[in-house]
């Protein structure tokens, strides 16, 4: 299976898949474009639009059934190939994310967390081993790793994504401040700046306020 | 104080300052546009026209002097403006946003947790108490709280912004996967899609393995 879709549409997958995710656990089975599109905020002929790139999977007067569109746009995401993921970093948000189930629900499995930190070397965190951090390349030799999410300090981030890289790791989940481009170690990044945003919030706030006054 | 500075270029801003305060403990003073610009993945002149928005800060041939811009962009996102933000969801995510330093690097103080688990209700969690939902509204009425944090089950996402909207709160920072819009309770709203992110990753690296076949 080989879709050619624009990275635009791509992109707007991960919304579809909430909604429609938020659709089913209402009991929701069929949703025309335009009770998604009203949910969503967007027209429903954008919503038709987008979703033929793939092949229509909604019938005229009829609506989309809701949870086969779920399953083609995760298949189209590659949501459920089972990849592996290893944490390095397992302070709180490591250790938050260890049994988080944003993985859970995109089929990737936490298979270890790695730290400096030998209070935390030896403890199980829902279940999933803290390591050492010097064991990461023989973990990652003898075990299948697809993802690494960085949790660690921003000044360490770098030399985790090359090392990462070095074992055949294919894409990082960044959420240190340090910026990560896929070109810097020739591997696939997201970046997480939870940061950005609270300062967007912050400013928004401000903004408003001001008008307000 | 009031700039006039484009929505583009105020998006911008947070990563500057990610740079900058790299930069900084890094010890480094002074930045030039080329320098900056390298490491950003942007040009110079770029650089330039973005900072010259707000009053040009750099001296030619001379270079940025970090701290000072630093404070300077911090000040027109509204940073520092010491605002106070509750925790609604103490749960593995909740707990590890509470001591984390993404609020005091932004100079926001969290003032409490709130969940409806008797488990969790009354302990502390690095100094902030966790106190029971239903005294949402005493505690905001009793204490000056601007942002509310969403970390609770994405299902009663929009009752908890309704609730703080209704608080007098005026921004909320929304980790759950039900999208909430700034127009749905008169409240600025930033969404933190975590799982979104991590959907284009497994789905960048799907299109990588193709590739590489």
């Amino acid at each position: 299976m080989n879709y050619r879709i624009s990275n635009n549409v791509i992109k707007r997958l991960p919304r579809y898949i909430r909604y429609l995710d938020l659709l089913a656990s209402e009991g929701v089975e069929k949703v025309s474009s335009g009770e998604l599109g009203r949910r969503m905020g967007i027209t429903a002929s954008q919503i038709r639009q987008d979703l033929n790139c793939f092949g229509g999977f909604g019938q005229q007067g009829y609506g989309y059934n809701v949870t086969y569109l779920y399953g083609k746009i995760s298949e189209i995401l590659g949501v459920n190939e089972n990849y592996h993921a290893v944490i390095v970093g397992a302070g709180k948000l490591g250790q938050a994310l260890a049994g988080s189930p944003v993985f859970t629900k995109r089929g990737v499995e936490v298979c270890g967390l790695f730290d400096v930190d030998p209070a935390v070397i030896g403890k199980q965190v829902d279940g999933v081993p803290v390591m050492s951090a010097d064991l990461l390349e023989e973990f990652c030799g003898k075990n299948h790793v697809d993802i690494g999410v960085l949790t660690l300090p921003a000044s360490e981030a770098h030399a985790a994504a090359e090392r990462l890289a070095a074992c055949g790791v294919k894409g990082i989940w960044n959420y240190t401040s340090t910026e990560l481009f896929s070109t810097d170690h020739g591997i696939t990044v997201q970046n997480v700046h939870m940061g950005d945003s609270l300062m967007m919030l912050c400013y928004e706030i401000r903004e408003k306020d001001g008008e307000d006054r």
